[in-house]
């Protein structure tokens, strides 16, 4: 890779946002290809390729998803104690204004040992959430929004989508047209937390102290 | 993101491999910047940041670590039955050529409910592997290579590392110069396993039925 495509990779990845604010449009088939063909070139645990995605093109599935979500965003304000008027203010996801919407579901166990035996299902999930994480800078790449919506019943999920016993719907993903891309990711705009600095998380041959703030 | 960027962030994105052959040599410290910031920028649910970088530059934990990484490989083995012989054969890790080896630690739970109500742990983990994927594909816009080691006791790992109850190794990453990228997935290569088309990990409205290879 010459220092032109290393710069073009960090432009897109420096401008990935979780995005939940969406300017209605279409996805273009051949782009939801290639954002699909990024996710499937995601690495996996013993090459187990254990993600699924399934495309949302009935509006009445994507109303009883909108429902769950809305559900648990409810159940979450109930959880947050003083903080609750503060999050039912902010917007945590785009599902009926969206282009399109893709739900990423982890396959049932294959019985992979290679690269799992000590954390079977974490394994199973890392290599899910890099087929996410791919996909999500792939849509930046296009110019176009995702946002990753984890606020649902995942075995309520399930149903809704004809889950076979042991699948585990892991992300609802909104992709599409954006008016604009928020500067920084919106929980560090709205003041909902700060980003830590790298010195924060970054440690020398032992776990990191945190006083290097 | 013009047409130019785009094609360059697909290049590096489909030429991203799990390596486990290195070539030695050593990371500029300025390179190694860029592929931490670049973990640092990934995605976390309620912007937890929930990733531990730990760069080993003691010869000796990285030796020590190695001997962890190798015990779990015979207990894998032994798991395997009749591919056991074949699983001993493929090269699973570089950990000591590989010009850097970072383990990747979960920060103990801080109790964030934004997004991760039903689904704790898993939340955490998808953010801590989406940081993996931004640094592996940032490595291979870098021409270096980034293997994900997952063989190994997390509790174990946890001990060697000075971990705080509560945290949890999920990765060695190594990385460094390599001779040459593999072609294709290593387990791909070696046929060890088959790639799915596309087609079978894709379904609409509900899950995939696997009949459509």
């Amino acid at each position: 890779m010459d220092a032109e495509t290393r710069n073009a990779f960090y432009r897109v990845l420096h401008a990935r946002r979780d995005m939940r604010h969406f300017a209605g449009g279409k996805v273009a088939p051949e782009v939801l290809q290639r954002i699909l063909e990024a996710g499937h070139a995601a690495p996996s645990v013993g090459f187990m390729q254990p993600w699924r995605f399934i495309r949302i093109s009935d509006r009445k599935l994507r109303e009883e998803l909108a429902e769950l979500v809305e559900k648990e965003r409810q159940y979450t304000a109930e959880r947050m104690g003083e903080r609750s008027a503060d999050f039912l203010r902010l917007k945590v996801e785009g599902i009926l204004e969206c282009a399109e919407l893709i739900a990423v579901v982890m396959a049932p166990d294959d019985g992979t040992i290679f690269g799992r035996r000590t954390m079977p299902e974490e394994m199973t999930l890392a290599s899910c959430a890099c087929a996410i994480e791919n996909m999500w800078l792939a849509a930046r790449a296009e110019n176009l929004g995702m946002g990753w919506v984890s606020f649902f019943d995942p075995q309520q999920m399930a149903a809704l989508l004809c889950c076979p016993p042991g699948a585990k719907p892991l992300a609802l993903l909104c992709l599409g047209p954006v008016s604009d891309f928020y500067k920084a990711p919106m929980l560090e705009l709205s003041g909902w937390r700060k980003r830590r600095p790298l010195s924060f998380v970054l440690g020398e041959n032992r776990y990191p102290d945190g006083n290097k703030q």
